[in-house]
């Protein structure tokens, strides 16, 4: 990544995106997502996710998104406070939407007293690390243009998606009706830089205003985009991804039957979600560095990411047999 | 009230509130809320929410409220558009928040990936028709306090809460810890004005200028101050807001027994919920205008007012009898 | 006006606006206005104001207007905090924006780091008291259409202004190629009501939810519907407006000559502006309430109205001569 | 500078800004602006100055500043779309604001109909290149501090005005009575990173939800901070800063007497305003990339950078030579 960034500072370049990078970075997004695709670099996951929100929708418009969606409950009321946009969310086991759950949102169409929903937005993978097949996003589009509808997939790990399921990016976005999307770059191994991608262009329009406005628009934008094409051009996107899938798996594996550890939710992707004594997950947490998805319940959220290693895995798996053997780990690493 | 709007319209007034009528509101609201109070009179319902949510909450603080708020969803999501706040939302049974089903909301305190709450929204009597008592209230407002957040009723309706439980409105307001209030005038009987009360006067910092920025500040707010006076100085607000409660009551008993015809919820206030036939929902609205509470579930909620009859709820209980019975009501008038 | 809302007041009604009343004024605003304008309902000019700005502009849009607007000055930041636009400020001698005047800020289109200007907006009558004749409105819509923008009048006293100019309200909006208007009704006699009125229907596509979502959906609608009727059903608008423009014309004759006083301005509708000495402005405002329009200059701005006497004119008028001379008025009545 | 992101780029660290090398960050802000100074790394200065603003204001408050101000012409409404804020406007000679200048906006303070003023902000140094010594500084935050204001600096070029003072940055800033500043990085040679520094640190409170909220919460925050540190550990700052300048120096001097060409304003940092004849201005722009700071007038804004090179300077003096004298220039590289 830092030799992509070194490459693209060479001489003095044209700020704000008029630069040969970002120009050549459209081919590459061309390669995966089609000719008719329109991509804009922008810093931040949070960032892609709230110009999503505002290139959709008028300001009477909502978004139908599951309660767990990143949108609702980890990006601190930016869709309310920069978008002005009301979510209208669906409560789930998986963090998946299906068409039957999102139906009945679509609802008070033309009723002045109620916000109009407009955009479904799902994350693919989900905040549970749960994948849509090519499939079930294609219910949802079809759902979302049957009733006015467009559709959103928050993308910040679509890489680890597509990698789990073996499909190119097209399949689970451009291929099945997906009509705009936030797709992640930092989760995926990049210093800072994601991307929105309109699969439907006529949604692009007046969106450069919007990144700018949003304060989103990069200065020197051909160190996003550096980063992006070397993500994307070949096939690096996807041995991060996969690598980071399998080291979940591994870690998975190690702590299956470790007594007083539980793992809650199918591993699909780069995160293990498992229920452990409060006492070993404090244990723990002096040493390595990980959420509470549901405190009460005692449920931790281990991530693994491209730069995860065997030996991380290893290490830490053997930290919480000791720590739930009520002992203490040695090792201050996070995996 | 239309006298009373006549009263107030001699002579040439300051405008803006800056008139005799609105400076004598205020120890009408003294009298009910205390010396402490300050009420500032609006056009809307949907105003004085707003701008009670504007006044107690910076720009990431966060609203806690009932999933059957009216706020969140009868306010065409002004919430978010206008005052830029996101809602935490509580499912309830009955539209009435707990302590116990609040306090799991107030969680990641200090976690900037989160909005904070700041407030606790309820509705007395709420959109169900169901009324909190005082100890109810003063419970929240501990549980606020305690906690640092503040405490909002919604009274667009407190008048028929207090009516329904026989206690004055500082009794579910001043007296049990609320911070700030919106208090209803136009459904009990008003043309048109509402009022925003601060209990805790220091909230009111700055109040005239968002008052005026959020579209509500009426140049000739002697005619609202003397619909407020109108209501307020003597006993009518008491009076209407018993009267349409004993409308309800009349109502649902009327109904009860009636085959076909379900009251679903404890009917306390003015209004009544019923599950009838699609049919017969159907034959009633054509004559009848009301609203269907949960389409899904064949749910009607009735609504009677300090204007309905005796003979309107007869009228239109025969009608229900009849619709039911598959037949169709004559008479075109709304309960 | 009392007269027509307690005529409103009969029976129940169904609110929001769906009522006969309401649907009758849309044939009295087809009269003013044609067949293609459609009207709504408010209950403030700031409101109408800031709704206007709402339907015409996207997130990046501006609007272009004099910098003694009431958008500008007078809206406490409205524009910017409930609509989130910006204002793009005219410099101006008498408050009127020119053709000439208003091209230049037509600028950086395209570019990314700017707003992208959408919308001209004048007021007529200016906040100066001065009038656009129905050729200089066109020249305005001329230019704005050949650029891609709209024209918006902010007509809280359009009546006072077609009344100067002996013409109908049509020939300054409809005729000219006015797109959207904000027609005031407060200022000329009403106890508070206003309207949206579209000329270019298209630009009201989704206004009931903006309506609402801005805090300016009255529920009991029909009062304001009323009110506007017995307004603009005959003539009571021009003979209101001819009334306060003839009392204005009045005081600024009576005024002329007097030594100390200076008219600074062309009285064309009901506004007098003029420069009188500090200690004569302070005593006068001790018993009269007038708005200092230029502190420093030590210009006051008196508004006559709907319900100012001649009487009112006279003795006022007395008062400034007396206060002038170093006396001290002695009525406390204001014009 | 890709040698700090290289370093920092070892390990896995805690995300969003709890890293060490985040940590240390501290230290180097505590040297250059004291130890009560409290700065938060960001993306872009569109972001800090915005964050700036979210951080001072309220609702209803307002912004003074130059109308030549970033803030005002080159945000693209982020002040008025993100902060929901209105900008008071200053017209100035030279971008710079000065006490009597800017008392005349801190204006009708109470009146509810208007923006209460809050904050003046300067930038410095300004957009036309001028700079402000640590006396005007100090005499502006004197003015806002008594009467209630606070004063902000937008400081993307901060370090080339203090290299052209020869005074340290806080000379400028915290020792002048500086409230909050946007202290920039990447137009002094960082990829991406500039930062808010609260001189004040009371106003930092609940600013860590405003950074994320307002999308500009790095995950990888060791990135921007090991940018901020190369920069500001040692001299770079004052190098980079005092050769931008030195170059634009060389060239206003190398352009001096050529015939056709005038300088505009004083050069005093990095940035050279000439006006030129328009067709020069078009052969140059083809091999060139320059901004033409006011198209109407012919002006043009020549912009010097840390790594613009006295080859580049005489190339390009040699190209506007040229380019007078209706010939063409053959190189294309921007200064």
């Amino acid at each position: 990544m830092l030799a992509a960034i070194e490459r693209a500072n060479v001489g003095h370049a044209f700020g704000y995106g008029h630069d040969p990078l970002t120009e050549r970075l459209e081919q590459v997004f061309a390669r995966h997502f089609g000719e008719r695709a329109k991509a804009f670099p922008v810093w931040g996951g949070s960032g892609a996710n709230i110009l999503c929100l505002r290139a959709a929708c008028r300001g009477w418009e909502g978004v139908i998104c599951a309660a767990t969606a990143h949108l609702n409950v980890d990006e601190c009321g930016a869709p309310e406070a920069i978008a002005g946009l009301k979510l209208l969310l669906v409560e789930t086991d998986d963090g998946k939407l299906t068409p039957g759950l999102t139906e009945p949102l679509i609802a008070r169409v033309g009723d002045e007293h109620a916000v109009q929903p407009r955009l479904i937005s799902i994350s693919n993978c989900t905040e549970l690390g749960t994948v849509y097949t090519p499939d079930e996003v294609r219910a949802l589009a079809e759902l979302a243009h049957s009733r006015g509808l467009l559709l959103h997939v928050d993308g910040a790990r679509l890489s680890n998606a597509a990698a789990a399921l073996g499909v190119p990016l097209a399949a689970l976005s451009a291929e099945v009706g997906v009509d705009l999307l936030s797709l992640g770059g930092t989760k995926n191994g990049l210093l800072g830089a994601e991307a929105v991608v309109f699969l439907e262009p006529a949604l692009a329009e007046g969106f450069e205003f919007l990144r700018k406005q949003s304060l989103q628009l990069a200065s020197k934008m051909r160190f996003l985009s550096a980063q992006l094409e070397a993500l994307l051009d070949g096939d690096l996107w996807l041995r991060c991804a996969s690598h980071a899938n399998a080291m979940a798996a591994r870690l998975a594996e190690e702590l299956t039957g470790v007594s007083g550890v539980r793992i809650t939710r199918p591993v699909q992707t780069n995160a293990v979600f498992a229920v452990l004594p409060e006492t070993a997950a404090e244990l723990l947490r002096r040493d390595w560095d990980f959420y509470m998805w549901d405190e009460a319940a005692g449920e931790a959220r281990w991530m693994c990411s491209w730069d995860t290693t065997e030996e991380d895995v290893d290490a830490f798996a053997a930290a919480v047999r000791e720590a739930v053997a009520a002992g203490r780990p040695q090792r201050a690493v996070q995996p």
